[in-house]
């Protein structure tokens, strides 16, 4: 066995938690010695241990002289628990082999120099763009302070997401939208407009067979008209928060938030850079963008896309007057069009499952861990 | 090797003809005696030899006693070659191995008739349904008298052809255009409505890097408006049909057809089912869409679609009038829409390439060969 191969499995563990772990990024650990496994552990929620801690507590007293894979470099600052490469040290580890190092400014290498200055081995950049992979939203988040955008869209083969008269239920079938839950599931926040919650009263909550965690859910709302009866605002699901515009006025705020007990956000501006840095300023490390053919062109022509999700059905709906996904003005010359890269194709049960990534910009602070 | 081995081979052969041979099918024909083989042949081209006298020719002496693989079942009457059968029977073959019968009614089960007669072996099914796709455009032609239709599209990820400004130049990489050439070539006919020619003014040839057959260029110009500098009717690289409306003066049409030398062709309609009926009557077996959204549209709404070829760009567009593929009025319910069976997904260069066909209908004569 070599180091990719324990790295893996700790891998494994960090993005078993993805999505559960926020404002924190998921972290998987694994404890060798002598080819045995001897622990494993991830964090799994803020403020709870972090993934050295369980790892370590799992192999107990056979620590000293052991190899410690860890998928992000161990904290060297007092936070909600304490550092874990001090109690690397403590625990007599010989060996730490970390993927990337921590962006975050509060640790940044110096987990790295304290180990290696109590005499621990540490090799880095094992399966680091793997970590990178799994750690996306939080290596996103740390560099832009803004979260990561995950834009889904459904569409017929020809590109329609309802016919003309309005009618999208469903576009496609029931293993594309049990996915679209594991989103929702592994996202903080969920992103719709409020034509959305008219058009289809959506709960926008993650139903998943065993159990998941709703995202927050965002409705943009710039006059505030969501109904108080729609499902985002009175379902108690999940929470929510209604952004819109500085003109609406206080009274009607205060009758709305009383009413119905939800968030209300009033910004300068509800283009998708001012909502961005508004969650981000919240702690809201990953988006997912449930659009709305407008709110979908808002984000693509504000550059505002890390990653898309695109579900293509079986079929074809036609129609001059069929909406499709993305609207807004769109580009004015194919030279201009928004590059993408194709990360993955699939079928998922008979609908076509794509994803891809933006072809510049994001992937590029991979490189750097 | 079994007999499946040979008819692939078989198969092979008429796969690469399939587009010269109309208004015959692609027929593949393998000569075998003691797991040796004597002999290929395929058909080239209408008026010349079947593929079973090129496969026994090749041959020579050596075919009393062998098997012939071919694709088709052989001919049992006197067209503008000999009937096969005979020269089968003559050449003391002794066993025939035929993926599918032919289902022209001059022939229909009376070569195999003939064989059996005469004593030869006959085996009959062997890859049938590989052979049922590689002359689906015959078997779909023969049933119908009506072209096999496959309708092409290239769109951005987001579902557009072109900008809202009707830039469309280039949505796809240049690996998806040139196997838009390649379907092309293997396609009797090519279709596009006028507005295609006012936008883009393309020629419709086949360009393939190793020389190309280019199809029969079909206009549909309900009011006779193509212009006569339009590629299509000037560049003379190919023959061009203009299908025009019965309302259209003699005059006009008798002017136009002196300036241009164009065939200037009036129906009653231009409904889709009614040109390919006068398509079927002139024995064009294929038809290649390229539509423009409207044409599209009329081609979805008349169930008019045999085969899908979707190429996607990876890239977005976006903007509301940013046109999509299919235009007319499209289905009002999601219900309604057209079910498709995806038939394969792979990656073309930088491009998405789905191929589709309609999940009921064409298929279903498969099952009688």
């Amino acid at each position: 066995m070599d180091d990719a191969h324990y790295m893996q499995i700790a891998l494994n563990l960090a993005g078993s938690v993805s999505g559960q772990t926020t404002p924190n990024p998921p972290v998987g650990a694994v404890v060798v010695k002598d080819g045995e496994i001897l622990g494993f552990g991830a964090h799994l929620k803020a403020g709870e241990p972090h993934a050295e801690v369980h790892a370590l507590q799992m192999a107990g007293e056979k620590t000293k002289g052991a190899t410690i894979y860890v998928t992000l470099e161990p904290c060297s600052h007092h936070g909600k628990t304490p550092p874990c490469a001090d109690l690397i040290i403590e625990k007599g580890l010989k060996r730490a082999v970390i993927a990337i190092k921590d962006p975050n400014e509060k640790v940044a290498g110096r987990g790295i120099e304290k180990l290696e200055a109590a005499g621990v081995d540490v090799e880095l950049g094992v399966l680091k763009s793997e970590a990178a992979k799994v750690n996306k939203y939080f290596l996103h988040y740390i560099r832009t302070q803004r979260p990561y955008v995950t834009m889904k869209s459904a569409v017929s083969l020809d590109g329609k997401t309802a016919t003309y008269t309005g009618d999208s239920k469903w576009v496609t079938g029931e293993v594309a939208r049990r996915d679209v839950h594991q989103y929702r599931h592994t996202h903080d926040a969920i992103l719709a407009g409020v034509n959305t919650v008219f058009a289809d009263n959506p709960s926008l909550t993650a139903r998943l067979p065993h159990g998941s965690k709703s995202p927050l859910r965002i409705i943009l709302d710039s006059d505030l008209r969501t109904p108080l009866e729609a499902n985002v605002v009175n379902d108690k699901q999940a929470e929510t928060w209604i952004i819109t515009g500085k003109h609406v006025s206080e009274a009607h705020m205060a009758t709305f938030k009383e009413k119905s007990g939800v968030s209300i956000v009033p910004l300068d501006s509800l283009d998708p850079m001012t909502v961005l840095d508004y969650l981000g300023s919240r702690k809201i490390m990953s988006l997912f963008v449930e659009g709305g053919a407008e709110v979908n062109g808002s984000f693509l022509e504000s550059g505002a896309i890390n990653q898309l999700v695109h579900y293509m059905a079986p079929k074809l709906i036609g129609g001059k007057d069929a909406p499709s996904s993305i609207a807004g003005t769109g580009f004015k010359y194919m030279t201009e069009a928004f590059p993408l890269t194709i990360t993955n194709v699939e079928m998922i049960g008979e609908d076509i499952k794509i994803t891809a990534e933006p072809r510049k910009g994001d992937t590029d602070v991979y490189g750097d861990y």
